[in-house]
């Protein structure tokens, strides 16, 4: 006998349901619900039809110096179906077993000691070496999901991830889903229309929740989908997961324009562009409401520290030869704060050892480039918004500027205490 | 019927042979030959007969809301043994199959249309979350191997990974290697009976030779493993290998030391540690020869280049609150190299833009804390060894000093031309 494992076998709620076509779902822990048609003809270049038609067929195992392992060598089937889709629905994983048995292929029946493999083969090419390194679509390509292992070198001095690091996995979960779809031109996240008109992505406006900040090893998911952003824009949200328990971690929602990377002025949307993406776009509230707060642009007068002469390092720019936007934080994190603390007379690092960042709203207005000095200015709210202040809250005003120049960033910062202070080891007790 | 599916059946290869308590090897690619016993009789802890041993028992999946989900609730399994160590001969795997199978537990049996659920508990809670995340041991722990996809935040302008990202990815394994045994203390690397006595890892020297800088997306493999280094160091060793091909893409040697962290003192070799690793510790040539080329300590005078002011940033902290080893690589590579040929009449960044870091030699001499300001001191040797400037190739000494004080690293660096420029799709054109 002959066992055939179908992935839509495995997971009996896996398959979109039959009209799933329509791009609707349920929606569930602010997962996106209706695709934002943007006048455009819907395309199926990632239709509805991408169950994963498997051959199986029985055979010896692949030998490696005579002896038998269980590598599956370059399949020969010429399907080039895609795997189906996985449910949106969040079930408590451990592990991902969906992204795991995506790549099951090889099996042993071991009644007749013999191998079954079962070929497939993703229509790109990229998603066939270790898949589960790279995250997959969901809802016919409107989410993208990636899981991401903390490392030792992203987490801060109390063992945590820092909030770069949580802008860094929703910047990499953004350009693997664009590279998944098969639209990626010649530049991060542009498409082919894009790199035609030398465009590029920056990010204009940038809002993060932080509910909790993983640990070293924890193992997060990362949940992205776009929508429409205004005339000229696309908001890319996120969503960050525990995948131990499924509590969202962070949310994280930002705005994106396009510039032309050679006159570095900001472009208009072209319509070809808009033909590339449209279909991808949903139309579903933002992940984070918006809050309606208008962040002062703070001067010498009204800022509590104001640090100069911060220059950018070469490890500090991307491949738009620019400083990338989650640099920007370590001038905002790692010099206003702790000296801030030090004009109100407390310890020096005492803020970032004490608080962690609960929420950051960042407004960029100019582009920093290699050669930029930049000065940044602070101001504390003692008394933040309704009673921060008692509960140990701080909020924050900051202002990054080019040294006699503008205005380069507009922030807003809100921190609270550390009520627990994890160790190496993940364990958590009382700061 | 049942189907029962070892891990050892599905490699026939990956069980060590019956005296593999022996701890020998075939020595293929640098791969440590022998464990180093230092005297210590060996423990086994972690010995041979980690075999997978599953219980199958039939039944119905689990249930979401009301739903049959492929996902393995809770293991009852009394049975706690590791799974078996993979082999340590390199295959050219896509995907990791040896790690990925060590998690297929739950198997559909499509004749009689029922799951079959393998039970396994592994030893340590931390693997049973994700086990693909992490690595694994080979060699009945002698060696740690982790796979890492390169991310985009960890690629410079060129679009290919950093310097700085091939440290890290060095320290997540070496970090790992010590986690995955179950010997980590309450700092990172540091075994119980070091934390007992507050002590830590420290880098004392490090060798890291890159042939080939892996580009975003690239899935590399890291093996690691250490040996006895000196009297009262050890030796961290790891290759990095490129997961599509097998091609070696970097080496590195370090050398680590014990410091107390409350003295900020070096330490003694304690026996109590010695205990703890001694069965850990291979006894194999370093992956990287010795060159016995001496680091000249540069000053004013023999400096091309000076530059002055440079102070950590938060980020640069880690948890033992000095600037991590990596971070030093910022202030040489960073700064000195590309204000350098601005003093030698070239573009300012051409040699960053048209160079890539081909080895690198550091001595740590000192730590550096969050309230150092440090100088950095460049010499470009035009014809250097060889006739590297004649190839292209480049070669530069370097120092950080602490402002007015003594030195903090002394660095050698060679550079190579980019021949090839990668762009966001991994593809290579000629530079």
């Amino acid at each position: 006998m002959v066992v055939i494992a179908f992935t839509s076998v495995f997971f009996p709620v896996a398959s979109p349901p039959p009209n799933s076509s329509t791009k609707t779902s349920g929606n569930l822990s602010g997962m996106p619900a209706r695709v934002h048609t943007w006048g455009i003809k819907l395309k199926s270049s990632f239709g509805s039809s991408r169950g994963l038609q498997v051959t199986a067929h029985l055979q010896t195992p692949p030998k490696v110096n005579g002896t038998n392992v269980g590598v599956m060598e370059d399949p020969k089937s010429e399907d080039e179906t895609m795997p189906s889709p996985p449910p949106v629905t969040f079930i408590n994983q451990l592990p991902d077993w969906s992204m795991l048995l995506d790549a099951i292929t090889t099996i042993f029946l071991a009644a007749e000691r013999r191998w079954i493999m079962l070929d497939w083969k993703p229509k790109r090419p990229d998603l066939r070496v270790e898949p589960f390194y790279y995250g997959r679509l969901l809802q016919d390509g409107l989410v993208f999901r990636q899981n991401f292992c903390i490392r030792s070198y992203e987490v801060g001095a109390d063992c945590t991830a820092t909030i770069e690091t949580i802008m860094n996995i929703l910047q990499e979960t953004a350009l693997n889903h664009v590279k998944t779809l098969g639209i990626q031109g010649d530049d991060f996240g542009a498409t082919p229309e894009m790199s035609k008109r030398k465009l590029v992505w920056v990010v204009s406006k940038m809002k993060v929740l932080v509910d909790r900040h993983p640990t070293w090893g924890d193992v997060v998911q990362a949940d992205s989908w776009t929508a429409a952003g205004g005339k000229n824009g696309i908001r890319r949200d996120c969503l960050l997961r525990d995948c131990k328990t499924g509590d969202i971690l962070a949310r994280a929602s930002s705005l994106l324009v396009m510039m032309n990377k050679e006159t570095r002025k900001l472009s208009r949307f072209p319509n070809e562009v808009r033909a590339e993406i449209g279909h991808y776009l949903v139309d579903s509230p933002p992940v984070l409401d918006e809050d309606g707060i208008k962040i002062p642009e703070l001067d010498d007068n009204t800022a509590d520290y104001v640090r100069t002469g911060l220059t950018p390092r070469w490890s500090d720019m991307d491949v738009n030869l620019h400083v990338n936007n989650a640099k920007y934080i370590n001038w905002i994190l790692e010099s206003a704060p702790m000296q801030m603390l030090e004009s109100h007379e407390s310890a020096p690092m005492q803020m970032l050892e004490s608080h962690e960042v609960a929420s950051m709203t960042l407004e960029y207005k100019k582009e920093c480039r290699r050669d930029c000095a930049v000065q940044s200015l602070t101001s504390v709210l003692s008394n933040g918004a309704g009673d921060l202040a008692d509960s140990g809250y701080i909020e924050c005003h900051h202002l990054l500027r080019l040294e006699g120049g503008p205005a380069v960033l507009k922030g807003r910062t809100e921190w609270r205490p550390k009520y627990t202070k994890p160790n190496v080891n993940g364990r958590r007790s009382a700061s």
